[in-house]
């Protein structure tokens, strides 16, 4: 299979068939450089990082549970370094081509696995959540992806960051697909959308949609209604009533500081090579106030409570997955950094609170830039969700 | 010629022959790879820093003018990332070896250039020093290095890191080799030691031969005794009545954020792959606030002072070059960061006031590692100094 996207890891790429029989038998599937492959160095998207580290005996939980339901895995695909960034350029391995939005990043730290099904070189790939790795790059590349449940999958053989955020995620660019592959990796069946099977009433983050872009919320509006009408109810609501930026100050508190602690030992000792900003993020996190941190665990309470409250058993809430479509490449990091910060507004509470969230495609900004409709539902509604993507998709 | 130790830039070997007739005929040397040579990438020991940056047209200065005089330039060496570094490792290309010191630094940033001279590679090497960048080189190979007075040296040419502190400077294995090339780089001749022609005044700094480890202190005792009779006459005093580590405070807060300064337009548009250690400190100078700027150019003002107090015309001090030579390569950040702030304490002096300084080789420890006598004149002294190394080897 060629690869003229930029998509994998660069070097010889490796194949593992899928176990006859399962229920992804003839499906293919990537998986980013954070998921241990056995027999292949796990390059964390940095240079450094396998130097020095044993080259993995075993398949992370993912890679093998989809390897066990009959997927093939066709690669590992390129990540941004240690999955700090959001945009999806690395300046080690190159930006994946967002076949989507050409011209534009593909978004990150997914990035490659993002880019590789929205290609169709795979059917579907692995990716990690921790402040919006797989919600950011289905929105700039027009995919289905999850963020499921905080702490419900098996982390087992993926490289952390911030463990307390880290999440598995997926990519499908059709419902069918996803479901399949959610019905796998969730370990559960997806519901079919008969009547007290789907949820049945959805909040609308009135807060979230003020914070995009115009033309953004105004490209998801269509959906939102299709939404509602599918629920047989809505409401406007205030996500977050401390503030959206509030939330982003405790995730951007809370990421780092956890992802340094997370690396501060392999920086002592290996001094490893980061693009500037990558290195910059985790200099930062090295140097929060232990009273920022006590405040920011204070503030993630307030915003699990927040987040409960809203979603009873029954209830989705809907939001822009990113305020705007995927941004040009090879920008400077003084125009990239207030970028940054706004996706963060939209992607913090995933972190915080851990709820589940799936990202619906369909959408285009009148330039034709795809972006990202999210529903989010309370903690183990994840089936629910992506029943609701499959329904919205017309397909049960 | 071979390079085993690793001194020169990957790729192939620059080789310029020098103007037949002058008065380094015969000499080689190398040129730190912060000195432009025509057609050819200055790589300032950066892999991204070439990108987007014209092929020099002409020589620098210094290199031009090694030439003119009859010097042959047979490489460009290895340097710390854009000269931001005091140890000599590169995570990029790599650490030169010290065959002085085997397993050892060579020192930094300069540690190509000290590294060839010290091997025998080439008689004279350019380097620069900022903040002790040929001074610990060339106390932790064994070598003569000089860092001029400030703004003597025409700069053009060469990449600068805070210009304020910025110099030129070369290494040498003999006194008489140091003095030839001086000669040409300074445009003056090198006083013979006839009575009246050298200092005859010799100032111990009694503090920063305390601040030095007790076996440094003791090894360098008897240049220091015969530096006092060659001289003439010699008394104790404090160099730092503010504090060494004052001084050196001074320095990191000055030196960092011109840095920065020098470096953020390439930051900002090019996010370049640093090794962690030079992203922080990057980082680090950044974030220095305006009111410790203020404070730190107020120091920087007495340490002036305090240097024109010291030296009048015909007095010399003398003081441990490093405080400790060379640490083993390979070493965590978290020991090698304490070491880097007392080498700071020792050379701080140099980019707050200015002063000329030659370190002497030729001591000792009891491992037979080499450590440097630092010799210090009156602004605009460089020749005598270098006059004063030839007259205690005893050529002169």
């Amino acid at each position: 299979m060629t690869d003229d996207i930029g998509a994998f890891v660069p070097g010889p790429r490796v194949r593992i068939e899928g176990r006859p029989g399962g229920s992804l038998q003839g499906l293919t599937f990537a998986a980013k450089d954070l998921f241990d492959v056995a027999g292949v160095p796990t390059g964390g998207g940095n240079h450094d990082w396998p130097t020095g580290r044993p080259v993995p005996t075993r398949h992370a939980w993912a890679v093998q549970t989809l390897l066990d339901a009959g997927a093939t895995l066709i690669g590992k695909t390129i990540t941004d370094e240690v999955s700090l960034g959001i945009l999806g350029e690395n300046a080690f391995d190159g930006t994946p081509v967002n076949v989507r939005a050409p011209g534009r990043v593909p978004g990150g730290s997914s990035s490659g696995s993002a880019a590789a099904v929205a290609a169709g070189l795979c059917d579907t790939a692995l990716g990690t959540d921790t402040g919006g790795s797989v919600r950011v790059p289905s929105s700039f590349c027009g995919l289905y992806g999850i963020r499921p449940t905080h702490g419900r999958l098996d982390v087992t053989g993926m490289l952390p960051q911030a463990p307390t955020s880290d999440t598995t995620g997926w990519f499908a660019r059709d419902a069918e697909t996803f479901a399949r592959v959610s019905s796998v990796l969730l370990g559960e069946a997806i519901p079919v959308a008969l009547p007290g099977k789907l949820p049945s009433k959805l909040i609308v983050a009135v807060d979230a949609f003020g914070f995009a872009d115009a033309n953004v919320a105004e490209a998801l509006q269509p959906m939102v209604k299709r939404l509602a009408a599918l629920v047989g109810s809505s409401r406007d609501e205030v996500m977050a009533p401390q503030g959206l930026s509030v939330w982003a100050r405790a995730q951007r508190t809370l990421q780092p500081s956890e992802a340094y602690i997370t690396f501060r030992d392999w920086l002592d000792k290996g001094n490893p090579r980061f693009a500037f900003s990558v290195a910059k993020a985790l200099v930062m996190g090295s140097m929060i106030a232990e009273s920022d941190r006590v405040w920011a665990n204070l503030m993630r309470q307030e915003v699990r409570a927040r987040m409960k409250y809203l979603l009873p058993a029954g209830t989705i809430l809907c939001l822009p997955t990113t305020p705007f479509p995927a941004p040009l490449c090879g920008q400077p990091l003084s125009v990239l950094d207030p970028l940054r910060d706004r996706i963060t507004c939209l992607c913090a509470h995933g972190g915080l609170a851990g709820f589940p969230q799936v990202n619906l495609p369909g959408a285009t900004t009148v330039d034709g830039l795809p972006v990202g409709l999210s529903i989010i539902g309370p903690r183990g509604s994840d089936a629910g969700l992506v029943a609701v993507a499959r329904a919205l998709e017309g397909k049960v």
